[in-house]
């Protein structure tokens, strides 16, 4: 069965049902449809959320497919639930480039999926478009600014550095130019579109703790330059009250149900390769309000999204994760060991052997945060014995704890030696969360410190643009920032072809944006895209709708 | 109070209330949040529609605030439903465009309004979002087709007609180039984007009788030629399964309540000089399937909307209205009359009677379609008694059933002359609609048709790009649709400086586009362009949120 088939068989509880479980007010939702609501912020309680144990998964470094992580945060926290510990999962929206290109959706899979998985794959309840939109509507009042006479700024087009969004994959978007056709049609200029996750606007509800912090956030956006050099920001075009009117129903976190029927909460940005790629922050508290384990995904491997996820949304939230699960599974490290993709079905120890040291990588960084990381193996039913044993092997051998988890074909069952880890683990207090780098720190330095300690690099390159962004970035004051890189999920380094524990490589800058408003700095690096393209077959070719307005061929 | 004041003060009632009292299943509903709701398509019943009442209001040309159709169409309902008809209000759903514009929002105006108004003039349910997201995911698969080595159609991306759209006043993004930055980032091509109420998606979705019937449109886009001119459309790129799965909650008309109480169904496009500009079938049909009476708008005046309701909608869908209403106002009339905007305000019972000619001439138009309009006089406060008394003495002249309406100031109670006219109207059975041409007739004759006899053109010009349009269209055996003209509102002329009964003009047409989906074929007149322009201060400058989450300076 697909996991579209396995969803449909479902019967799911009303969604008030499930607030009523979490101890939310049913009456104080706002239902999308019966299935799908929107959280009162007023559910938050900061009190409650230090009593919580915050729970993060994360990732080895992925093969294309993705090894599961959202999947195992929904069977962790099924598990946690079956044994007895109120637990909320808290995961990432999906965005529609994976969905029509070639990853598929991201709402787990099997038996361990979040529902209804095709309304949340496509709109949801509308956060991506506001966020599309609030973006767009300060790019179009930008363009408009330039062409006004009576209510001119006087910005230098050729300085502007905010670009329009699309949640799609659309290449051709990438780089563009607008304003052509004559005098009534705007001022010609060089830009283009990002996809829609990476938008600063994403990063801002991302980190945002109300609508009032979003919206003195959103007047913070960096513009660009006037023709004098005067920098220009986002409250300087009155743009950012029309912006928070758009998102005034985003930064409500959305409930929905694991199969199981236990509450999960689902907001804000995906792709921790290309923008900072973790739940809001409200979704996180509000879990967190409302239960004692809350699983938190973030991805694609330890080295963005865990990263991230401590140095960036932690610190400015003041959350401290009890544990941090790292998913794995057999067929990535056979991948990274050297085995060609189309093999990863087929029993090979040795691959498996030569893999590994991407995961020992992957142990080392998150004990660089103070936190001993347990693995968890995410079990495909073409993994070996032999194989599945010698990474358990490797696991005791360096006294990390290890369990396989089966939760795709088992749900929260095929997770209960994982979830009695998490718990001892958290009982025992062993971590000590701390920060790998302080934001005060000088930019070349926060970013040495990622690549050489989290990626393994032997050195930093600037490009002549990256040295001329850093220059801005001093000039601006905005350099006591956090860094959230953007490299590519394939590789430790830059380079998506070098597999395993790269060493001996330096990290490449290639420019430098700002996210004045979200507080952060992108060094863009090696050849990533902040706009992916689609594979020569999208999956969009695949999907339909019968004659009873059902939806097929979604993944 | 402004609109959005009078709109906080009132006390609504749960959407499921609404549904229960149109006698739909409360159960049956999709909510969004409490007072927002999608209609299950199993409600509309085409023999119920047979014996409903289907009103459509009109107007005359308007000045640029417009003159109240909307409102007035509130109003109506409201009257209506008090005088013991059971009446639906359905109207079209707000753009952003002019709400972060000049022109604001389109949810009526003060005791005439529907609610909850900041929602609606929003994000309300989705459907823009969606249809701007499956108009983009066709453009993304046409990029990526032209990118891709394996799986090509071998589309001439000089051919292209296909345009993406986005719901915003965004003029930069008329006349575009895409696909720079080098092999990896798509084909260099011109192009641009429209506003996303002149999408064909957004008419495909209004004229679609269900899922199936709007999965077939969209199949049936017109793309362009290969390099050995093949016409290529939606379906050769496998686009339109996946187009319907984001459309599969778009297509449900949405209820929502007035200030009355009375239910009023928004679903589907406006914008009547760029775009078919009609609510949706499905809505209309809907609303009459439960109503004795159902009132509808087409604007901007009787010679956009009006005209395309009667020849594209009612002949599309087998539907019959029996009774017109023109909205008119006595500021428009005195500007018609030669009046400056800023003198609207003060008496000129001169100018008035110099701008009667407009009004003359959208009567004649209304006749031509077998029906005898009834005035609607939208009063302002400003209006003067004499004034009034001239406006009523020329429909005496014409044997013209006119009525002052009050809906602003006194919502239902304001129109219950008008209403009680409306059902006389009605209950003697005299409008005997026929529409004004044949689909099947040559192109040029059925333009010209429209040209001359309802806009009043002594004849039409076709550009050299028009004429080879034109050609193009009979090739690909696309010449029996109907027309769906792109003419500015501003005048019955395609020269928005023209007021009054412009006479001796000839229309230009400038390109004449394709949608072979939505079935219809849209010559471009004049200068009208499909994507607008925000003025010097754009609306968006004044709107805010305040510390409680309200949204403030939306009007």
């Amino acid at each position: 069965m697909t996991d579209l088939e396995i969803a449909n068989k479902c019967q799911l509880q009303p969604i008030q049902q499930i607030a009523e479980n979490l101890g939310v007010d049913p009456e104080s939702i706002e239902m999308y449809g019966k299935y799908k609501a929107k959280l009162p912020l007023e559910a938050l309680d900061e009190k409650l959320v230090e009593r919580s144990n915050l729970i993060l998964v994360s990732a080895i470094s992925p093969t294309p497919g993705g090894e599961g992580k959202t999947t195992m945060s929904i069977g962790l926290s099924e598990a946690l639930n079956q044994i007895g510990k109120k637990t909320t999962v808290v995961l990432r929206e999906p965005s529609l480039g994976p969905v029509f290109g070639m990853k598929g959706g991201a709402t787990g899979g099997g038996r361990a999926q979040v529902l209804p998985m095709e309304d949340i794959n496509l709109h949801f309840t509308g956060d991506f478009s506001a966020i599309e939109k609030a973006n767009n509507l300060l790019s179009a009042i930008i363009d408009n600014n330039l062409q006004s006479k009576s209510n001119s700024l006087g910005i230098d087009p050729r300085t502007i550095a905010w670009k329009r969004v699309m949640d799609l994959n659309d290449r051709a978007l990438r780089n563009i130019v607008v304003g052509l056709g004559g005098t009534t049609s705007g001022i010609p200029r060089e830009t283009g579109f990002d996809i829609t996750a990476a938008s600063e606007i994403m990063a801002i509800l991302c980190l945002s703790s109300d609508l009032i912090d979003l919206k003195k956030r959103l007047g913070n956006i960096f513009i660009g330059y006037t023709f004098d050099k005067t920098p220009i920001y986002a409250r300087d075009l009155k743009a950012e009250g029309a912006m928070t009117a758009l998102l005034k129903d985003a930064i409500k976190p959305n409930l929905v149900q694991t199969i199981e029927g236990n509450p999960a909460i689902i907001h804000g940005g995906p792709f921790a390769n290309i923008a900072q790629g973790t739940n809001t922050v409200i979704a996180t508290k509000m879990a967190m309000s409302l239960s004692d384990y809350t699983v938190t995904e973030a991805g694609f491997g330890f080295d963005l999204g865990g990263e991230k996820f401590l140095d960036i949304k932690c610190q400015s939230a003041g959350l401290k994760p009890k544990a941090v699960v790292l998913t794995t599974t057999i067929r990535a490290l056979k991948y990274h060991g050297g085995a060609d993709l189309s093999t990863l079905k087929e029993p090979n120890v040795k691959a498996l052997e030569n893999g590994i040291p991407n995961l020992e990588k992957h142990i080392e960084n998150v004990e660089k945060f103070g936190i001993t990381p347990i693995i968890a193996i995410n079990k495909f039913s073409t993994d070996s014995e032999e194989e599945i044993e010698a990474l358990l092997a490797f696991a005791r051998s360096k006294n990390i704890k290890a369990a396989v988890a089966d939760v795709w074909a088992n749900g929260g069952k095929g997770a209960l030696e994982l979830a009695q880890a998490v718990v001892d683990s958290v009982e025992a207090e062993t971590a000590a969360f701390k920060a790998l780098y302080d934001w005060k720190s000088p930019v070349e330095e926060k970013i040495n410190k990622i690549a050489k300690e989290i990626y393994g690099a032997t050195r930093v390159e600037y490009s002549a643009k990256a040295q001329s962004d850093l220059k801005r970035i001093y000039n601006l004051g905005l350099d006591a920032m956090p860094i959230c890189m953007a490299k590519t999920e394939k590789s430790l380094s830059d380079n998506p072809k070098l597999m395993g524990r790269p060493a001996d490589f330096s990290l490449a800058v290639r420019e430098i944006e700002i996210a004045a408003g979200a507080g952060f700095i992108i060094p863009i690096t090696g050849n990533i895209m902040r706009m992916p393209g689609l594979p020569a077959h999208p999956a969009a070719e695949q999907i339909d709708v019968n004659e009873e307005g059902k939806i097929t061929g979604l993944f």
